[in-house]
């Protein structure tokens, strides 16, 4: 981005995707020093925030380049797994970018429609936003807020709990690894890489069912949760806190085909990639196991994909193992996933 | 930042800025999904976010360089002061910062103890943050989120009501244009340089200030506010909206002796620094011209700044005007200030 007379196309880019953002809840939008919103009575907040970078999370140019339509959808998706892992509904987005010079307002504005497209699918109204000009990598910072009766914390599992997760393990992994690659491996993997790849592009943060197992923490059936972000092993862990451990059934992760035949392919494992390839977006959370079947087709209900029960909380500090099954001793797993600063 | 055991203490650092947030209404602070926080019966969330960069809005090499507690301190102020635009009482903050590999731990702890410092001023708790790994220069973006019953608009504005400002002008502007000398020049200036510098680097957000200019809002004697941050005659533009214009009388701008001596020194004009300066960060408002003696004495019981007043909105749209004093007629003002993307 660069000249004087871009700064109004950009403003008007800006209030373009909070353009949709009018209702009842939202007194003032994009536009004024800051939003005003009206909270629903007997509700919490629930608040959050995530920084996107380019050359960190993701490449606008070269092999593992993203579309911009893209970028702007993972950097709202990862805000609105954070408040489904709360158990709570979100409900307003505030974008702040920075922009690099080579930026044209038409790569800006492809920028928003990926993050408007998934605000509108959510039902998010984006409420504020603000630009500002970079020297370096395009930076994508938003924040989202929602409400919850009841807000689930990360804190809360028992030993004997079991351990379960919404959808499928591995496949954004799986979808890194052949960015890197030729694209005729793509071509000769089919169906297998546009999925996997779809999901590193597209996560689909898991609000329905997130708002499904908040409602069974209310009845006290759901006693912990969190969104797999860095990896399962290393978002179990803080499930753990400092009172758990925890034993991962190996032969219950749900990686789906798609994501074995790309690790075939790439004579990778699949199962590393479940256990601390991160950025799946799932959740992850701790259940009682006398309502494991309640809790399921709660989830199932809601429309969203399945829950998994991959293993359970024991007492003992710290320690996680991986079984080949349950009943299975194991070994022990380390925690280790992604780290912002490796 | 570099090296990958360093997570786990940069992590602490954030957590530690979290560390005095806890409150009745914090439910959760830092190290969850998201925070969870407590809205106040019967009031409004306000919600607001401001990114600055490392090389757009401050340096911390060469001449100019700004310490990191600075930094730290000016980050959260801007946002403070969008929200005491909105006559509204500012609660919590989340910090996302994007580190360079050259900042240590040491490094990211003062700009959070500048962070901390403010905010302990004004009982904001730090209820979330983000770190992310950056190869360019350093980010901060922070999201503020506070209450009011009835927010005040920039919308709002009537023919014939006065215009008012906080406290003073031209301040950071002069700062600005003294960092880009040699200190020689600093220390030849004696106080006056100090006074300027500060107001660049520590500025302080107006929140008794706009309590009590949003109360006044609320009995109906303050139409309009917004804070001056990219210039007055800018802000103003914004303030007047499609309908309205506004005239500005020079001989009544609150320019202090300090930012004079400074001009004089520099050769530069302090009229323009307070007309198109930018960063005052002071609050500026449209006054029923009945009630300014009432409007001003609530202010002045707010243990805040002076209200001045230095100017009137007038008929017609879009026309901004610089007269020398009242019944002037003046000559055209152009709504001029800082661009992002100039």
């Amino acid at each position: 981005v660069s000249g004087g007379g871009e700064a109004a196309r950009l403003a008007a880019v800006l209030r373009g995707l909070g353009g949709s953002a009018r209702g009842h809840d939202v007194a003032i939008g994009i536009g004024d020093d800051a939003a005003v919103l009206v909270p629903p009575p007997g509700q919490r907040l629930v608040a959050t925030v995530d920084m996107v970078l380019e050359g960190q999370h993701f490449h606008r140019r070269g092999p593992a380049a993203a579309a911009l339509r893209d970028i702007g959808w993972r950097a709202l998706a990862v805000n609105l797994s954070d408040i489904a892992a709360m158990g709570a509904l979100p409900r307003f987005a505030l974008a702040s970018l920075g922009l690099p010079d080579d930026m044209t307002p038409a790569d800006v504005e492809a920028l928003c429609a990926g993050m408007a497209a998934l605000a509108t699918a959510h039902d998010v109204a984006v409420v504020g936003g603000n630009l500002a000009r970079t020297s370096g990598g395009l930076i994508v910072d938003i924040t989202v807020l929602g409400w919850a009766e009841h807000p689930v914390a990360r804190a809360g599992a028992r030993a004997g709990d079991r351990l379960c997760v919404t959808g499928r393990l591995g496949a954004a992994a799986a979808g890194l690894a052949l960015l890197s690659r030729e694209p005729a491996t793509h071509g000769a993997l089919g169906r297998a890489a546009d999925s996997v790849l779809a999901a590193q592009r597209r996560p689909e943060p898991r609000v329905r069912e997130g708002l499904a197992l908040g409602a069974m923490a209310r009845a006290g059936l759901v006693h912990a949760m969190c969104d797999v972000s860095d990896g399962l092993a290393l978002d179990l862990s803080r499930l753990c806190g400092d009172a758990l451990g925890a034993v991962v059934w190996r032969d219950r992760l749900p990686i789906p085909p798609e994501v074995s035949a790309v690790a075939d392919a790439l004579s990778a494992d699949a199962g590393t990639w479940a256990l601390h390839g991160g950025e799946d977006y799932e959740l992850l959370c701790a259940v009682d196991p006398a309502a494991l079947e309640e809790v399921r087709n709660a989830v199932q209900r809601s429309a969203g994909v399945p829950l998994h029960t991959i293993g359970e909380f024991t007492a003992g500090p710290g320690q996680l193992r991986l079984a080949a099954r349950p009943g299975d001793d194991g070994r022990p797993l380390a925690a280790a996933g992604w780290d912002p600063f490796r």
